[in-house]
């Protein structure tokens, strides 16, 4: 049995870093363990019922039943894979028996419905005729990814092959049917890519790699109509800007960056450092991406609307999957930044504070309409949440041979193997409400070995000391920071980084941005919401830009959060009535002078419904004559 | 033969104007002679040409001939309708041989094409088991529709009534097979029901009108789906709101409204006054509607994106079609507003200026990718934004027993029949670059009658002078102004409209327009392109809310435009290199000084690709301590 790690690198000859088992780290009383806790007790279970309500499960017995009367959705097979998996780093974390049973009732029914060749696809058990006719449209490849990284999981958290057994043979009949001497294809939604490489690393088993690396290489030839939406109107090393379905493209993203972590192919590094930069002009300041409704598509360079921003549950899921992967090859900090960002903001939107409703789409502004559902027809975005929630204690720590990498704090007991010894890692910390953290080191003999710890990109201010001395080096924000030094049990480092809510702009041509603010305060975006400002629209809201903001721990509050408060304008857009357009020097000018108040953007339409907003207007710093300099007109 | 008027309420109980036939004005140099001139010369010979390259006739021809050769796609049908229909316009407002004979053989093909039992439809041809099977995705209703208005207005261009049987053959046919007591069903696509109202002005057949009212109430009913982007959610009558797929929403409307003039049924009146309302919260500043890309649907109140904005060309020809007959009903200026705003803006923007080339999409920002395209595989647009040009001509005036109104200001010269007497009028202006209009009026002998002079609502200044007396009334924009008097032979209005660029703002939840100005003048919507301000981004402007703005006539640069000018500030986004967010202090603030040059939004596109904006950032305007008022939090 393998440690129960979400990517594993342990060999990957092109990782920089190898990956903790998500059982390394015990949470304590802190911001992530009241949310796995939910994520266990709540979320889990009423995803499991209704699982079964919708017919997902019961699709598998049925089909062992030889029963016809399946309910056909071409993605509801990897609803249940995805729960699979969740499930399973929710077991390897914390021993439940109920979702054991859970956990082998649904492997059972899933292993039944297997044809004698290998084949799984609920949709198609009755029509073999039809069997990989359509990859562009049919999920049969994506079905068959999800179930692998599920069994992978399974069998890491418990031991328990039946589910390996199962993507085994479905791999191997996959590998039987697609390949450079057989039959080609492209499968529409990618998925199968990285978890292909995953059982080649759970296997030994090269072919998986080699498939991975054909399906990859299967783009951009016209297999799936040349469309820009699947990403198939270029090969994927010509690609110079992320595009397509955002779900889609960094899940293939993610296969390519396991590729490379395997093969070293530079050709594909290069490539994905470029989609990485083209995304991050992509992005929201939630680290949500795929603006468009269109499609669910990548928009163009700063095509960021706010109200309909889709940036899909999904998508923040994937961004934190790719980054991950981009971390483990290159240990650079600018990846862990965007996964803070992404599961502090636009991945954690997606899911209530009870832990069982869920946002398919995650707007940045919105009148009140907007609200998360129990469950979708299309379900993807509730099980893909839960498995990133179950899996992220895997994701606070790597190693590698020069030390322990920190990449998340969290109030959290540790022990982490680091060249075949255990070190006890202990932090103390109130992150991300305050940025003290103090780290306690327990080897269990004195080591010599490095603690690389990141400081964020946010970061600005940040003082380490080190068993009580002051380390004096330059420290630079969205770096990693290394200690070297040798170790005894006891030894403490405390990080002192400075959380002050800041007002952040966007680039010019983010143009629904224009002279808008948003307030971060260390990893979080917050935003406004009706319930705390019953007094005014928050949509017309002016923060001057040298607003005092303050702040405050509220307990009670939406599970503790830090609420933050200002005085600002607001103008009165009912005196506009019907009109739409008028003269500027018609424009209404009554301004109140108001305190608003803030609230994390994550947990916003938790109470009751009314406008939000997270980019406040403000006002223009005025033009300082001494900055200005004529231009002269070229023509 | 009937008088060819766009649509015929000569005898409409509840119309408050009549038509005048399209030839009854002809245009002078002007504004619209030119435009006019290239629609017949280029954009009607180039259809053609495109019509017959893609099939679209010659499948006609081969079902006539029995060939089964046929290319489908399911509203080939329509464009070949509306071309003629726009044809039979341009052919009425001045006579063209070789339109006329174009005309002659399409309406040929056309004829040709129908089945015995009078279905007609080459998409289902030979299918007869599959005829009105699929009326949400087929478009057999849409293009019927389209035949009969193409129909109607070729037999009152021409007196020729070869099409017209054709259409009443077809008519008949849908009323055997649809009805209260036969088939029910609504259309995927709306279109049939404002024509099947015409084809009951044009024959007096009063099951015509009763099948317009059965395929109206169809609706919300769930034959669609219950979808809301068919408009399928509702009733007709119970809808709050115009939302949907924007061309179907607003051809519905059409329909409704002809329902109306000739019923008076006030439920309809009333839903058609909300709906207005509702759509005037849902409208760019060209007069552009149906904001989203998804759906090609009209979004949410303020749902305006500049860049992401669809604003389909057909959507802005069915705005000026459902204000047109809005107009009719009511004689108020609030929707000759609506026409004139769109027709000069959204809708002209479709079409270049050399006639041939067509936008589907009018963004109202773009960096320079977005040109114009000499035809689309869904080709609705082109011939769309042609027949409402050929039209045109029929929109300058209306009557009524009390007199002539006059909706739109160009030189030219008409002769307009009121109450059985021909009164001659002339137009002298240089409108709409200039606000002086001269208005002769020539009655065939001393007539007492009410001239109805439209004063634009953008118009805030206006000085009449009738018969060198100037007129004293107070003169209200956004209204029709009523002279009375007794008419001689050379009678002369002067009218003086304030024509001077202004800077608009929008209503504030239009977020993307927040501290964003558009300039306007007169009617036309301005905007900078990059080919004008070479030295610079467009996009990165900054113009102070004080600018000055000059304006001079450039014969030279697209066909005649008023160019405006004005200094202002640019930032350089260069700065920003890869960064999207920084913290506000970190703003970059070097700013230069330019001159700028704008140009009407109609005419962009015209020339070399480059950045392209309407909405140009600004400085808010500084909160004035005497204007601010503190407000108590409620809580």
């Amino acid at each position: 049995m393998s440690k129960c790690v979400v990517v594993d690198t342990t060999k990957s000859p092109w990782a920089r870093l190898r990956p903790v088992p998500v059982n390394t780290v015990k949470l304590r009383d802190s911001f992530w363990m009241k949310r796995i806790e939910v994520l266990r007790k709540v979320t889990i279970p009423t995803q499991y019922e209704k699982l079964e309500e919708t017919g997902r499960i019961e699709n598998f017995r049925k089909v062992a039943r030889g029963d016809k009367d399946i309910i056909w959705r071409i993605a509801d097979d990897s609803d249940v894979y995805k729960w699979v998996e969740a499930a399973a780093f929710t077991l390897a974390y914390e021993y439940d028996p109920s979702i054991e049973r859970m956990l082998e009732e649904v492997v059972e029914a899933i292993s039944s419905a297997q044809d004698e060749d290998g084949y799984l696809f609920t949709y198609y058990a009755y029509d073999r005729g039809s069997r990989w006719s359509d990859l562009m449209r049919m999920h049969e490849l994506y079905c068959a990814g999800h179930l692998f990284q599920a069994a992978i999981a399974y069998y890491r958290a418990t031991g328990r092959d039946k589910l390996l057994n199962t993507a085994i043979r479905l791999a191997d009949h996959i590998a039987d049917v697609f390949g450079p001497d057989r039959r080609s294809g492209a499968p529409g939604h990618p998925e199968i890519e990285m978890a292909l490489v995953e059982m080649y690393r759970q296997t030994g088993r090269e072919k998986y790699l080699e498939l991975a690396e054909f399906f990859l290489d299967q783009r951009g030839k016209g297999l799936l109509g040349g469309d820009i939406v699947l990403i198939d109107h270029k090969p994927f090393r010509e690609l110079d800007s992320m595009v397509g379905h955002a779900v889609r493209a960094i899940y293939l993203c993610c296969g390519a960056t396991d590729i490379y972590l395997e093969t070293g192919d530079e050709s594909l590094y290069s490539t994905l450092e470029r989609l990485w930069r083209s995304m991050m002009k992509r992005m929201y300041i939630t680290g949500g991406v795929g603006s468009r409704y269109h499609g669910e598509a990548f928009g163009e360079d700063y095509e960021l609307p706010n109200v309909r921003a889709y940036a899909e549950t999904c998508a923040a899921v994937a961004n934190v999957m790719w980054n991950w992967r981009m971390l483990m090859a290159t240990g650079e900090a600018r990846f862990t930044d965007v996964i803070e960002t992404v599961i502090y903001n636009g991945a954690l939107s997606g899911i209530s504070l009870d832990g069982k409703r869920y946002f398919y789409v995650n707007p940045l502004a919105d009148r009140g309409g907007h609200r998360r559902e129990e469950w979708f027809s299309c379900a993807c975005c509730p099980p893909n949440i839960a498995r990133l929630l179950a899996s992220l204690p895997g994701y606070f720590y790597s190693t590698n041979s020069e030390g322990i990498w920190i990449h998340f704090y969290t109030s959290s007991t540790s022990s982490i193997e680091l060249n075949g010894r255990m070190i006890g890692l202990i932090q103390e910390t109130r992150y991300p409400w305050e940025g003290r953290v103090k780290l306690e080191v327990n080897p269990e003999k004195s080591d010599m070995f490095s603690l690389f710890i990141r400081i964020p990109e946010w970061c600005e201010e940040v003082k380490i000391i080190v068993e009580g001395k002051e380390f004096k080096r330059r420290i630079l924000p969205g770096t990693y920071l290394k200690i070297e030094k040798d170790w005894d049990y006891g030894d403490t480092v405390e990080v002192f980084m400075s959380i002050k809510p800041m007002l952040m702009i966007s680039h010019p041509h983010v143009l629904g941005n224009t002279d808008r603010v948003a307030i971060r305060r260390g990893p979080i975006v917050y935003c406004l919401e009706h319930v705390d400002n019953p007094g005014f629209d928050v949509w017309n809201i002016i923060v001057p830009p040298d607003v005092q903001l303050r702040e405050d721990f509220r307990p009670e509050l939406l599970n503790g959060v830090v609420m933050v408060r200002g005085r600002a304008f607001v103008i009165d857009s009912k005196v506009w009535k019907s009109k739409l357009y008028l003269p500027l020097r018609n424009m209404p000018l009554e301004f109140s002078e108001v305190e608003f108040r803030a609230i994390p953007y994550y947990a916003w339409a938790n109470r009751e419904p009314g406008p939000m907003i997270v980019w406040l207007r403000s006002l223009m710093p005025k033009i300082p004559p001494e900055r200005t300099r004529a231009c002269r007109l070229s023509s």
